[in-house]
């Protein structure tokens, strides 16, 4: 029987990749990516059906996978980050049926993005993508207000989208409802690849030009701070 | 001038270390871990200088990480899942200055375990640890209220401690007033490594017993549903 993998690249440099996820292109006949994301694993398609597709085209790529496993056919189906967070797993698993599936995790961006500026998201810590595409502005609105309330470390997803450019000053702006205008704020752009940029600031200073929709924004709790340039949340521990 | 490596190895199996992590190693001449974690690593250790010690010495190990860079050596410092999570980088860049530190991101556990039920973390999630020892209870519970309020998917780190058994229920009790009890629920120890072992079962039946310190709790959003065994929270998308 031939197996759907659902592989996590990580935020996209070959040295992300997973020992697992180079032996999931190993045993696959066929690789279904987003064209982008397909080029930066270039090197494990060599012999391989290679089958790519734009990227609002999700549903496509999953169906395609679908069917090439049904056809017998080993198969990995790409993402960037962790195909289990904002990734390819959860559609991939709600259209499939009577097939092998593995899924096979990898780093996603918020992690990434936080490795290239310290240690932010060190404790109790949410993700939020602020693409209302496929959710309610309103959803969106209410956890950014319950994680700020709460003092979450807060990553933020797809920050701004076209023809939606300022949904991220409307999530600051919620934020600092609850939150202090110092609390520090790194803007990570192409995190974990080369050209990765990040901006530190502090809430009240957010450099929204600099940001786009493949940045990663991290917003601190109230014990983060930034020391030799890096942003830090504490543990806790007594030092 | 030597580097400090802050290495996330995942959570456990060869098979989830990226190539930067043994890029890492390589680079390094002495190795500081906690036991438990070094035997996983074990194959990669070969000729270097390896400090170990036990679990609640992780400030020692900073320290004693920061010391061999500061004697030109480099240094890989390990966490499993992710340093920057519940990691080891945030006390490292905490106690370091003046020396070169670079944290190479690894898969949380929270991730691991979604890959070994499905797809449960595919919205907008959080991460909350329940070990008390650096954190009030008290913040703790107000977390998992907003948390529960907000309707995020919800990964529970800690779940039980030594002398802490029951923060468990105490957890579950305070999501239950807002969530449905049919909320799917996944528990999973060891993911990511041999003998995993994972529990589906709703909010109102999570099976207390089978949890332990290594498990990872996860706990479904409103739409989260079970479909052949394996736990999905939609994305969104019209399928």
């Amino acid at each position: 029987m031939a197996t759907l993998f659902l592989v996590g690249i990580g935020p996209g440099g070959r040295e992300h990749l997973t020992l697992n996820a180079i032996d999931a292109f190993a045993r696959s006949e066929v690789i279904v990516g987003y064209a982008f994301y397909l080029e930066l694993i270039q090197e494990f398609l060599a012999g391989k059906t290679v089958v790519s597709s734009g990227m609002t085209q999700e549903l496509d790529r999953c169906r395609q996978a679908i069917d090439f496993v049904k056809q017998g056919r080993n198969t990995s189906l790409i993402s960037t980050g962790d195909p289990g967070l904002y990734g390819m797993a959860g559609p991939a698993l709600e259209l499939a049926d009577g097939i092998d599936i593995k899924v096979i995790p990898g780093v996603s961006a918020a992690f990434a993005a936080a490795a290239e500026v310290g240690a932010p998201l060190m404790h109790d810590m949410c993700a939020i993508s602020l693409s209302d595409l496929l959710t309610p502005w309103e959803r969106i609105l209410s956890r950014l207000e319950h994680a700020a309330q709460a003092d979450f470390v807060i990553a933020l997803y797809n920050p701004k989208s076209h023809g939606r450019p300022n949904h991220i000053e409307q999530a600051v702006e919620m934020l600092l409802r609850y939150k202090s205008p110092q609390t520090p704020v790194a803007s990570v752009k192409n995190a974990g690849r080369s050209g990765a940029e990040c901006r530190l600031t502090t809430l009240a200073a957010v450099e929204y030009d600099f940001i786009d929709m493949k940045t990663v924004v991290i917003i601190g709790n109230a014990h983060t701070y930034v020391k030799d340039g890096r942003m830090i949340t504490p543990r806790g521990y007594a030092l």
